[in-house]
């Protein structure tokens, strides 16, 4: 397996969705960042499942403790080791995957490729593993912080139901005032209908994630391997569910001719800019200054509470029936999974730079 | 910089545009592999420029030399030199960005990160780079040969045309039978005007590279940080001009309910197969042995003939002219570049899953 | 820092020695490794402080506690995370080098380098870090058991003694049997007391283990730039206090001729051997089937009950008194290290050799 | 294989002995280094064979040519890539060795791992690829250069006979100024002539270098798995005929009591320093500001005039007779390999330690 991720702000995972706990060691934080728990348990409680009528009723406190890496309040250089001790788990609302595997889900492929697979909660596989990269990314942000990079993220689309602004005409400061995040009240709330709807009907629903980073200085990413945005593409393409990434004009900008896509450079308030951002602030896989901003699609939760086909490990039939709490949709709660991938990334990609 | 890509099948390249030559080194090539010079010219011949009316009319024969690793026609486990020498080089041609920036290229990001730029032809940020990454896919392609993984690449958008057919309605053995590399005749007919269209307006259009592969055992990408389909996307998104990567149901999935969305399992012809195959052939990041689906969007080429608005090195107001022989669209001469990287990716985790 | 060891059976280490805890994940084992906490208590306990009168009289129980990765009593291929949490701390012995540096320790260049310092016990650099890579060394020994690879660590000097006999003439079923972990009865007797005398002199004193793999298969070690012997001496060199690594004919191999160093094959009992061993087993970087042997050179212990001349971080002079418990020799206690650390670099290079 | 040495100053190098070249790409190298063929040539012809009696009477001028990363005389940031054209092959003086293993040589473990083995000149095997090492160390000496980092190393030993004087009593100056690259000429004299008569007797002998690192700046080295004497070992033992490593007190200083080992604390013209000097610069894995020194050992080349025993690829004895044209004692051309490999270490740790 590959549980690391980053080259110098590197991160890495264990644990299992039912195990005693899982936790994450970061190495190559700088020293003199001033971290607390508070800061960490305040963006795991944005990713904390029971937050609200339609994410799993599930109820999790996600407690973290800090166990290594931090002395006076500040990093030291040292590895920052992270631990969240699991605890309201119903491994029986999970019997019945042992032996079969739920459509769509990671239970047959980690059957066949490890043999010895821990069927409870998805073990590994579960979405559970995302709140270690959340609390990397409290520790991250931190650092961006710093240097005034602000990263915001937002549900941009449910089901058939697409947000019909661009970024620039919202408002940031709104997107944790309801529990869709989406910043724009009426489409929050069509949004979070679309959501209970699905869940009412014992089924669940997809959608979009838009990310924005505001204040990026020019020369984060590499030009060849480690392009910005491939960097962004890859840790978004590693959350649970993720089917796709764009950035800039994206999938659209295909349409585009070239006199039209192309960003023309001009000298406002003294500084290069670029008079439109097709290139969503990424040139050459490097920064260029402008605004960075991209989309995550998220395909509908795999667990819902119908019956389905499937097949056990002894290759018979057998029916999968939906039981447990789960998300009727994931977008609300990855939201800060979303802006902490995104922060771990231009951490990492940051401190590649200042070599 | 990185310029090392993959960790086990893993290669390294250098060179500039207008520099003496390009090259790859491939380590961790099992050995016992044959290879020889024809192999990798074939694919290159599919990348080069100059090969029809709808790519550029640059002359660049690209021809390969293998300088190490092989032995009486086989690999040796020791590192693959491949070596293109630069030939048709019309450095003058780019004198005038040797201080100005092109709109939507990376020369003004490598002028901020690097400050001493090679800027003739684009230096270390043309795609002549992605030449090296073909060679060494033909090689990866070997591998997959012998294991009887076979991967199709097509065009499958031009403009805002799309082909309007599923993978499974087309011959893949028709896809080199036209110059815009689609198999479905109409649509290349129709691909083809769209992209001369545009080249005779001295503008360039963007287009969709649809890569399916077949054969794919199951087992192969690691569930966490190094998923198949991430692994994909960071290799896609690192080809210049790409915007966007999705798999499988993509971003169209997101409109869906779980319960459509969902590929049930069956037993077909004494197999574990799903029903349908929204999943792309991945769940939790390991293939299933299902086909493997994915699209990647270019944009329009940056380079157009047309006057456009820049800044120099100065900070002071420019016109940049088109100039030179480039490309209208990429799409064409991409499809085996697309092809190669996935080839590159398969054979990494192939090998990775081996330990 | 880099806290990480090994390519594919990687092993990530943190803690401080008065933090809360200290632990280790374990990337890259295989699946289906029977693993229990016993087994990895028995080598922690060889290397537990307080167990004889010649190591430190600092009481602490290096409790192991498995947190992942471990499912019905085997690996499942996901990461193994280990946990020992702190407790005989006495963080106030320390209090005298919060602001001033102790003599051949890491207290001044962790002072210069990270500013922000957790100096109780050492902190990061204290050699409890070492627990942490015998944890883990103890899940690597498992896979080397099915491999029928052996490895026996043994004290072979103390101060200027050395023990007069080859490993050839040693029963290594004896090293337990003595405090110091020398399998020869009588120069144990002597070497203990040439520590008790340095001990009650408030002194400490230098010591070398000789280590010797048995089994090993032919094959294992990459030629170039991870050779076996590079390898294990890069492992034996980040063990605290070691100041030299040789393997096989070593430095006195120097003072040979070629014809006397070689090592010709023959053939016996049908299988291919060498003659003599000089190589250590090893040859261009790969294991060659016969035993591998080599020796890690120790200094003394830098902590001393004696007054030592320092310096404090305003620049002025001081006084460090020697205080704590700690260990007058560090050899007996760094046998199970040197064979873990063995075994962990075997296990890498193994696993890597499959592909 | 592994053929990359580094993290951030990388070097991937390929190449057989007689194929048709070798070569070395530099990823990582910073921007604005003053680099030229030049300075590379001088280096190499350091390490060139054919330079004096006691060397091989083997004619390859290894000339240098820059391929790319270069441009207006100055690195970009690009990867650098340096080829070597081979030319003074015989290969069919290696007609015996093609079936048949030579003692103490890779010809068997190859054999073993990868089948398929280039046997002309050793292939892969040789120190020829060391000229790679060199070539990258002319680079990473500019850094080092603008850093006022100077490296110094002699050859301190040949067969039984050791110079008797520390590295401090020594002009490096005169290091170039004999054959054997020894700074002093009576030792020299000795050594030249041990040389020599091993030579005249068809037969091989062995050598010490000793290599001193000055005006290293506190915090080079990571403390817990890239310790600088870890990563200068691991160097170190990469080169071809290396037994051993140690630094500072070394092996010697396992004699001695913590009370005379220990390097107490001063303050010497204003600045902290260190009395004594056996940490050899290194407390922690990190340097400190004092001289950085180690020994390396070499064994006697194993390529002998003279008949030895050994087996052949089906099994049979078979006698190989020295054929071709070898070094009699590899230290003197080694010295710029060990200066070359200690200045990519401290590079890529100096760029390690900036982020």
């Amino acid at each position: 397996m590959s549980n690391t991720f980053g080259k110098i702000y590197k991160i890495s995972t264990y644990g299992e969705s039912h195990g005693k706990a899982i936790g994450v060691i970061i190495d190559g934080c700088p020293s003199g960042i001033e971290v607390n728990e508070k800061d960490i348990q305040k963006e795991l409680d944005r990713r904390k499942p029971g937050q609200s009528k339609i994410t799993t009723q599930r109820k999790e406190d996600d407690n973290i403790e800090i166990l290594s890496g931090i002395f006076n309040g500040k990093t030291t250089g040292s590895p920052i080791s992270l631990i969240i001790k699991n605890k309201d788990q119903k491994s029986s609302d999970y019997n019945h995957i042992s032996t079969s595997f739920r459509p769509s889900h990671a239970d047959f492929t980690y059957h066949k490729k490890y043999k010895n697979r821990d069927h409870r909660g998805g073990g590994r596989s579960s979405a559970r593993e995302t709140a270690n990269w959340v609390a990397a990314g409290a520790i991250s942000k931190k650092i961006l912080h710093d240097l005034k990079i602000k990263i915001h993220a937002y549900v941009s689309k449910v089901g058939k139901l697409e947000l019909n602004k661009t970024y620039n005409e919202l408002d940031f400061d709104n997107t944790e005032n309801n529990i869709v995040r989406c910043p724009d009240n009426k489409f929050a709330e069509k949004f979070i209908s679309i959501i209970d709807d699905a869940r009412k009907n014992r089924d669940t629903v997809g959608g979009v994630i838009t990310c924005v980073i505001k204040g990026c200085p020019i020369g984060i990413g590499e030009p060849i391997f480690r392009k910005l945005h491939a960097e962004l593409g890859m840790a978004m393409l590693s959350i649970n569910a993720v089917k796709g990434f764009e950035y800039g004009s994206g999938f659209k900008g295909v349409e585009m001719f070239g006199s039209e896509h192309n960003d023309e450079f001009q000298i406002k308030s003294g500084k290069i800019s670029t008079k439109s951002n097709n290139s969503g602030g990424i040139q050459g896989g490097i920064s260029n200054g402008e605004d960075i901003y991209f989309n995550v699609a998220f395909k509908p939760v795999s667990t819902i509470m119908k019956d389905q086909d499937s097949i056990d490990s002894n290759n018979k039939n057998t029916i999968i029936k939906g039981k447990g709490r789960h998300d009727p949709c994931v977008v609300p709660r990855a939201v800060p999974i979303v802006e902490s991938m995104a922060s771990n990334v231009l951490v990492d990609l940051y401190l590649q730079s200042k070599k």
